[in-house]
C-alpha cells in the first residue's frame, strides 16, 4: 500500500473538509421505508435538525421512501453528490461503491460490518473496497461507521440514536472515534456539562481513511478549535503524527482517551473493530511524543480541551498550580488529586502573602489558599484572584468553589469572571465547583474560564496542561540522529550498516546476527564493548568443534599475543545460541591461560551435548569488566506505532516492576536523559544513599546511538543487555540483533 | 485520657442516637438577629424543612431573635433540652458549655474554630471543653463542626449553605465527615444522582466524639442502611474498629474517601482541622482490615453503598463480573476499567453460550457479552439477563447501556428490572448507563438495581464488592497470636518477653537493645538466627577494648571450642552502633581462626577511631549463612492507627519501588501469606524463571511471630533486616529493637 499512500500525500483535495462536514448534497443509499429502522435515522436526523443541503435517497426498489423521491442509483441523481452514506447490508456495499465511483462522489461512508473483523473473507472484501475507493480518489469512511455529524449546519448523517435529542448543543470541538456508539455518550455527557461538538466522525474500521487523515482533513476548519479522540488502536502512526503536528502548529489541542489500558481491554480492542493489539505503553509514548494529551478520566476527554487552549496564556510562567478555595475540604481534595498526578503546587508567594495580609484576606496555611473564613464576598474574591493572576510566580490559578457556586454565583463566581476579564494577559484560571452548579458553570464558561464537573477530571486536565512538556520530545530540535532522513552526513553511516549486514552470513530471510557481527554493528554506531579478541572457527586448523583441546591451546596463545588482561570472559559465538549461558557457552572470571584453555574445552564439550546442531562461528574472548550497575537498552518494532526504544535497569527488576521507559525511536540525547530519569531502578546509579554515581551521560549517548537503528531497514530488533554502567563510561556486554527479511513492506493504510 | 475512655465503653446511653438526630428539643445558642448571618442558618433550615421538635433560641442580649422568643441561657429554658448547638465565637464557647452542663443537655455541637488547630492556647482550650463535657457525660461534637442533619424529620441543624435547597432528597445513608463543607458537596452531587442521605454529621476537630463514636451511636438506627465517611485523619482506631465491626455485623456497608493520598494532601490535613499526619498506607491497611471500603473516585462515595449492600446476594458465587453491553465501545471501556482494578471478568459460560446460541442472541467474542447487534429489544435483553443471573458461574452482572438508556428505557432498562424482579435469589445486577439518563437511573434504582454515573465510579465500586475479601483479614478466626489478650496460654510468653526487657540494661527511658538482647527476644518468639557465640566483654580479663589483640585470641579459642563452622561473621555488639557496617564493626566471610583474630582486632581498632564513646558489650560470632534471597520485616507504632507490620523484599528495591505490604499488627498466618503475595520483589523467591523457590511458609511464620510484639507494652520498634530466605527455613541476620519509655500512655480520644 506504500504506493497508494504517496498519491494522497497532499490529502484528497482542498475542499475535502467541506465535502466531509458541510456537503452541498448527500446521497443516502439504502434508506428503509420503515421509519423505525436504523437506516432511516440519518434522513430523520438531517430533517429534524434542519440540514440545508440537498438530500437524495437511493433505493432501487421504490419510487418514494418516507415520502421522498427515491433514485434507483447515485448515478441516476441529476446533480453531482458530495457525500454518500451506504446503509446497505455487507453484501451490497461493493456494488453501491461502484455506483458512487461512477457518479463521481467525493466521500463515501459505509455503515455495514462484516469486513476486516470478519475473518479472511471479510478482509478480502475490505481490501477490494479500499482499492476501488483509493483508485477513484474517493475518501472512504468505515466500514462499520455510524456516520458523520456537523452540529453547526444540521448535517446529522448518522445512525446513532443519541441525535434524537430535541436540541443539539453546538460547540467547537471535533470528535474522531473508533467506536460509533461512544459518540452518543460524548454528546449526552457533554450536553450535561454544557459542552457541544462541531463535527463528529465514527471511524469504524478506518479501512482507508484513518484518524490522522480525518484529523488532517478537519484541522484547518475555522469552526474547530480542538480535537477529541476515542481510540481503540493506532493504524497509521505516520499520518497521525502529521495530523498531531498540524494541530500543534495551529494551537488546536488534541485530547485522547485510549482503550486497552488493561490486558483485557487490549484483547477486546481486537474483537471490537478488528484492531490489532499493540503494547499499550508504546502507543502511550507515541501519543505523548506527539503532544497528544491522553486523559485517564473519561469526562476529561471533553473537559480538558478548553483548558489546554489556555496554554499560550501560561507563556513563560512556572509550570505549577495555585489552588484557591472557598471550601477547606474541597480544596484539600483537589490539592491531593493534583499532587497525586505530579502537579507542583504553589502556596502564596511572599508578595501575594503580603498583599493578602494587607487586605485582611484569610489564606489558610500551606499550599492551599483557603479564603473560606472570609465567607462568600465579591470584593475579597476579586482582590484575591486579581492579585494571584498578576503575580509572576503564579502558573495557573484553580478555584475550588463550595456551596456558594450553587446558591450565590454573584458572590463566588462573578468576581472570578470580572478579575479575568479585567486582566486579559494575566495567568490562566480554571474552576471546579464542588456542588452541581449549572448556572455557575455556564457563567464561567461563557467568560472563557474552563470548568470541571469532577475533581478527578479537573486534576487530570491540569496535570496535562502543566506536565505535558516532559512527555513531548519533539521540541528538542536535535533530530540529526535520524539516519539518512535529514542529515546527509549520516548517509555513509547508514550505508556502512547496510554493508555490515550484507557481509554477514544472514540471508534474504533474515535471522539473528552472531555476537561478533552484532558488536561490529553497534561499534559502527559508536558503542563500545570491552577489549576483546575473536577467534574464528576457520582459523583453527582442525576447527574448534573437531579437536577442542587443540583449538583451546591455540586460542590461549592468540589471546596472550593480543595482550588482553586477565580476568577474561570466554564465549562461544553462534547465532544459534542467543541465550548462551543456558547452554554453558559462557565462562566468567578466567584468571590464567590454563584456565582459559580449560574453559574453551569445557564449553565446546557441553554445547556439543546440549546443542549438537548449533553452528559455532568461533570463540570470543573479552576482558572481564566490573561496573557500578547494569542497564538494558532495546529497540523493537511495535505493531502499531513502529520502532520504539526501551530502557530499563539491568537484572530482573525491570521486568518484575515493569520499570522501563519507552519512546518512539530514534531519540535525541535530551530524550535519552529523560528516559533514564524515568527509570526508578537507576536510583542506585544516581548516587542513592551515598553510593558512587554511574556515568549516565554515557548511557544516554549509547541510547541515542542505538536508537538510530530505527531508520535502518533490515533491523528488526536490537538489544544490549546488559550495558555495564561504570563511574566513567559504559560498556556493552552482550549484543543481540535480529535482521528482518529483505524487502519487507509495511501494510499501513492512509 | 485512658480513664475517661473507660467511662464511655458503653457509649453515652441507649437513646443517644435519638437525641443526636431526632431530638425532641434543640437549643440554638448565639443565633444572630441578622438573618443573613451564618448563625441564623440552623434556625432557618429547621423552619424551612419542617422540623417538628421544639426550637429554643438562646441570646442573653435580646428578647426576640428573628421573631422568636430568646432565652438568656439554656438553663433558663423551662424544659429539658436534648441537643444544643453553640454558634458563638471561640471565647464564649466554654461558658456556653457550662450553661449546657447546668441545664442537663445531652449533646452539644460547637461551631467555632480556634481550638486544637490554633496552637497551644487553642489546644488547652479544647482540652478544657473535653474534660468538662466528658465529666458531665455530654456528647461533644466538634468544635469546628458545621452541625448535624437528619433529612427524615427536618432536623437541619447546620450552618452549611447547601441545605438552602428547596427540596432535600431523603435517603438511607449516614454521612460522617471531617470536613463540614464537603457535606454540602455530597448533598448536591448525591441529589443530581437521585441519592439522598438520612443523617449527616460534621465532625470538626472530633475533640471528644470521634467518627467511630458517632458511627456506634447511629449504627443500629433502622433508618440507616450504610455509612459514607469523608476522612482527613484517624483519631481513635480502637473505637473506629468497634464501629466498623458493628456495621459489618449488621450488614451495613461503610464506604470511605480518605484525604491525604499524596504528600501534599497529607500536609494539608494537618493544617485543615488540626489532624495529625500518619502514613497514608497504614491508614489504608487499617481501613481494609476492618472491611471499610475505601473509594478513590469521589462519586463512588455515594454510589458504592447501594452496590455493597448486595454482597449477601453474591453468596458463594465466584468473585467475578460479567459485563453485558448494548454499546461495544462503552462495554469495552468498562471492561478495561474493571480489569485495571484487578476485577476478574467472565465471558459466557458454556451453558450460557449454548443458551445464547439457541435463542439467537448475539454475544460478541471474548470477555464482553456484547448484545449490540440485537438492537434494543425487550425480549432479548430479558432472556439474556435472566440466563446470566441464574447461571451458577456468574458472580455479578454489570450492564453497560448505550443510547437506549436515554431514549428507550422501556426496551433497554425495563427488561433488566423485570428479570431481576422475577429472580429474587439470583446473582446481583448493577447498571452503568453511558449517557446521562435520569429516567433510566430512577427506574433502576427504584427496582433496587445499583447504578453508576461514571465508568470510573462503577469500576471502583465493583472492585470493592468483589475484591475486598483479600483486604480484610479479620475473618481468619486465628487470633491466637495476640499475646495475652485472649489466649491465656500466651501469658507466660508475654511475661517472658517483659522479663527479657527488664533484664537488659535498658532503663526507664528506653532505647535500642543491643543485638544479642534483640536476638534473645526474637528467639523467645520462635524466630531462629544462625548458630552463634556471644563473647561478653566482661569475660575477657582485660576487656575487649583495652587489649584488643589479646581479646581477639581469646575469642578465637572460644569459637573453636564452641565448634562453629567457617566461614564466620564477626560483629561488635553495642547498642550505640545500630548501623554497624558504617563503623566497620562487621566482618564477613571469615575463613580461619587467624582471620577471626585479625578481624576482631581490626574492628576494635576502627571503632575506637570512629566511635570512641560507644560502649562495646562484646563480640558476636555467627556462622555465615547463604540463602536464595532476603526479606525485611518490621513492626512500628503508627501515629494514627497504632502497631503496623511491614514486609518487603531485601535490598534497596523495597524502598526504591515502595514495594512493601503493610497491615495492622498482630497478623495471622493467613494474613502473613497474603502480605508476602503482595510483595512483587518476592517473585525471585516464588520460582521466577525457573529459579529455586524460597521457603515462604517459614517467612510467613516469622512475620506472624514478630507481629506478636505489637501487644508487648514497651516495644516501640522491632525489625529484622535482613531475614535470609533459604530453600528450607529462614534465618534472622540482624535484630533491631527499640524499647519505649516505661509507663508511656496513649492520648486517644473517645
Amino acid at each position: 500500500m506504500g504506493d497508494i499512500m504517496s498519491d494522497f500525500t497532499n490529502g484528497f483535495g482542498d475542499d475535502l473538509g467541506r465535502a466531509l462536514v458541510a456537503p452541498k448534497s448527500i446521497a443516502l443509499i439504502g434508506v428503509s421505508g420503515d421509519a423505525t429502522k436504523l437506516s432511516a435515522r440519518p434522513l430523520q436526523f438531517c430533517q429534524q435538525h434542519g440540514f440545508a443541503g440537498k438530500i437524495f435517497i437511493v433505493n432501487p426498489r421504490r419510487d418514494l421512501v418516507l415520502g421522498i423521491k427515491a433514485y434507483p442509483s447515485v448515478s441516476a441523481i441529476p446533480e453531482k453528490v458530495d457525500h454518500a452514506y451506504i446503509l446497505l447490508g455487507t453484501e451490497l456495499v461493493e456494488a453501491a461503491l461502484d455506483d458512487c465511483i461512477a457518479a463521481g462522489v467525493r466521500i463515501v461512508s459505509v455503515l455495514a460490518d462484516g469486513f476486516a473483523e470478519a475473518g479472511s473473507q471479510g478482509q478480502a472484501r475490505q481490501a477490494r473496497l479500499v482499492a476501488k475507493a483509493t483508485a477513484a480518489k474517493i475518501m472512504l469512511i468505515g466500514p462499520n461507521s455510524m456516520g458523520v455529524v456537523n452540529t453547526n449546519n444540521g448535517f446529522i448523517c448518522t445512525t446513532n440514536a443519541a441525535f434524537k435529542v430535541d436540541k443539539l448543543p453546538r460547540g467547537r470541538l471535533a470528535v474522531l472515534s473508533h467506536s460509533g456508539s461512544l459518540i452518543g455518550t460524548l454528546v449526552s455527557r457533554g450536553q450535561a456539562r454544557n459542552i457541544g461538538f462541531a463535527a463528529l466522525v465514527s471511524l469504524g474500521n478506518e479501512a482507508q481513511s484513518c484518524v490522522g487523515r480525518l484529523g488532517l482533513t478537519l484541522v484547518e476548519d475555522d469552526n474547530i478549535d480542538g480535537f477529541v479522540l476515542f481510540l481503540e488502536t493506532m493504524r497509521n502512526p505516520q499520518i497521525f503524527a502529521e495530523f498531531a503536528a498540524a494541530a500543534t502548529r495551529l494551537g488546536k489541542p488534541v485530547v485522547a482517551y485510549m482503550l486497552g489500558k488493561s490486558a483485557d481491554g487490549q484483547a477486546l480492542s481486537v474483537s471490537h473493530t478488528g484492531a490489532m493489539t499493540g503494547e499499550a505503553a508504546a502507543v502511550r509514548a507515541f501519543l505523548a511524543q506527539h503532544s497528544v494529551a491522553e486523559v485517564h478520566q473519561f469526562d476529561a476527554l471533553f473537559e480538558a480541551p478548553a483548558l489546554l487552549m489556555k496554554k499560550p496564556r501560561l507563556g513563560l510562567r512556572p509550570r505549577r498550580a495555585t489552588v484557591v478555595t472557598t471550601t477547606g475540604g474541597g480544596g484539600a481534595m483537589l490539592v491531593d488529586q493534583l499532587s497525586l498526578r505530579g502537579v507542583k503546587l504553589a502556596g502564596l508567594s511572599p508578595a501575594s502573602r503580603a498583599f493578602f495580609r494587607s487586605q485582611n484576606i484569610p489564606s489558610g496555611t500551606g499550599k492551599l489558599v483557603d479564603v473560606t473564613l472570609a465567607g462568600a464576598q465579591y470584593d475579597i474574591m476579586k482582590k484575591a484572584i486579581t492579585q494571584l493572576i498578576n503575580d509572576p510566580e503564579t502558573g495557573i490559578v484553580v478555584v475550588a468553589i463550595g456551596s456558594s457556586a450553587q446558591f450565590h454565583p454573584e458572590l463566588a463566581v462573578k468576581p472570578i469572571i470580572d478579575a479575568v476579564a479585567e486582566n486579559p494577559k494575566a495567568a490562566p484560571v480554571a474552576a471546579f465547583p464542588l456542588p452541581v452548579a449549572v448556572k455557575s458553570i455556564m457563567m464561567l464558561e461563557a467568560a472563557g474560564i474552563p470548568c470541571f464537573g469532577s475533581v478527578e477530571s479537573c486534576a487530570d486536565s491540569i496535570g496535562l496542561l502543566l506536565c505535558d512538556d516532559a512527555g513531548s520530545d519533539l521540541d528538542d530540535g536535535d533530530q540529526s540522529h535520524q539516519i539518512g532522513m535529514k542529515a546527509d552526513d549520516h548517509l555513509p553511516l547508514r550505508q556502512q550498516l547496510d554493508t555490515i549486514i550484507e557481509e554477514t552470513e544472514i540471508g534474504a530471510s533474515g535471522g539473528l546476527l552472531n555476537e561478533v557481527d552484532g558488536y561490529q554493528l553497534f561499534t559502527a554506531l559508536g558503542i563500545e564493548g570491552p577489549r576483546q579478541l575473536f577467534l574464528p572457527a576457520r582459523d583453527f586448523k582442525a576447527g574448534v568443534t573437531k579437536n577442542s583441546a587443540k583449538s583451546a591451546a591455540i586460542a590461549a596463545v592468540a589471546v596472550a599475543e593480543a595482550g588482553l588482561d586477565f580476568p577474561l570472559v570466554a564465549k562461544l559465538v553462534s547465532a544459534d545460541l542467543p541465550h548462551k549461558s543456558d547452554y554453558g557457552a559462557v565462562v566468567l572470571s578466567i584468571e590464567s591461560e590454563a584456565a582459559l584453555e580449560a574453559a574453551i574445552t569445557e564449553m565446546q564439550r557441553v554445547v556439543k551435548i546440549h546443542a549438537p546442531t548449533a553452528t559455532i562461528d568461533g570463540i570470543l574472548v573479552q576482558e572481564m569488566a566490573l561496573g557500578l550497575g547494569e542497564a538494558l537498552v532495546g529497540l523493537r518494532h511495535d505493531n502499531l506505532v513502529g520502532p520504539v526504544i526501551t530502557v530499563g535497569a539491568g537484572g530482573i527488576f525491570a521486568e518484575i516492576y515493569q520499570d522501563v521507559s519507552i519512546r518512539p525511536a530514534p531519540v535525541s540525547l535530551a530524550t535519552a536523559h529523560r528516559m533514564i530519569a524515568e527509570v526508578k531502578g537507576f536510583a542506585t546509579l544516581r548516587g542513592y544513599r551515598g553510593k558512587p554515581k554511574g556515568d549516565l551521560d554515557a548511557l544516554a549517548l549509547l541510547i541515542t546511538n542505538l536508537s538510530r537503528l530505527a531508520d535502518v531497514d533490515r533491523i528488526a530488533e536490537a538489544e544490549i543487555n546488559p550495558v555495564l554502567v561504570r563511574s566513567e563510561g559504559v560498556l556493552m556486554l552482550d549484543a543481540l540483533i535480529r535482521i528482518g527479511p529483505r524487502d519487507s513492506v509495511d501494510g499501513a493504510n492512509i
